[in-house]
């Protein structure tokens, strides 16, 4: 059976999440079927707020605040959630989109293994596109994408003091 | 006086007007006034339906037809139009969010000149944080960024034969 297209966005640089979010927006505004399933966030972003506002299908599977140093029994537990929801989600063949926002960063945590995105993306339906993002893709997760792009930073205003901001990064 | 922020996507990879239009998304969501103005393209998609439905302000300055060969005068023409469009918005003061999609190429196809680039930067507004995107960013303008994020192909499904797919692609 053939299966739907994966997709990577992966690298140091910003606009990872952000393309993912577009993504979402251009095949809600084709009528497609789309759901959002983010790891370790688990702040309401503004993002969120447009979702909402059209009806667009999210969860967020992160606890509110950032690992730091070791994850703990939650945080891995707040993993497995997630992948349980992006696992139904992928193989249900009622979407035509799904985002897994951050997978990578959960695996390079050791939140989830490699073999759980490879699992995931193997019970993906034919009719599903499927997006990862995250810095640190694996080889692997790449040799089984369709499609790569690395977000590479050039430049950065971080390292001008900037803070986040919101409505521009949250 | 001081300037609000420049952002710059770049390069070959797929993800620079997708995430554009992630932080139009974002900063709409934050209750920000945002415009998206694009170069080149003149063909309705996906993305503009949700624009249209969330109310954000945006102007496709582009004809419907790709530009082949040398660009003729109603190409250059549908540019300078573009261009002062962009730089009312980004000189008025009144938007948190100026994007201007596509500018890079349309520098590189010799419709406008860098130096119409810096200027619009120059004219930009203290209140108003500037996101060009397109490949073949040059050098000054990426020297006037604070933000630059290289898009790089490491592998697309163009080269699978997939076509572009209304609300993936377009």
């Amino acid at each position: 059976m053939e299966k739907g297209y994966v997709q990577v966005y992966t690298g140091n640089g910003k606009g990872k999440t952000t393309a993912a979010i577009g993504l979402c927006m251009r095949a809600f505004g084709a009528g497609l079927k789309v759901s959002f399933i983010q790891f370790l966030k688990g702040r309401y972003t503004s993002e969120m707020r447009v979702f909402e506002k059209l009806g667009i299908e999210f969860f967020q599977g992160g606890r509110p605040e950032f690992i730091i140093g070791k994850p703990g029994k939650d945080d891995i537990d707040a993993a497995f959630k997630t992948l349980n929801m992006a696992k139904e989600k992928v193989s249900s063949g009622n979407y035509d989109l799904v985002v897994v926002d951050e997978i990578n960063v959960a695996v390079y945590l050791g939140l989830i293994s490699e073999q759980d995105v490879v699992d995931l993306l193997n019970s993906r339906s034919q009719n599903t596109e499927v997006v990862l993002t995250g810095r640190y893709a694996t080889q692997k997760i790449i040799d089984m994408a369709d499609l790569v792009t690395e977000m590479r930073e050039i430049k950065h205003y971080y390292t001008k003091g900037v803070e986040q901001r919101t409505g521009i990064e949250v």
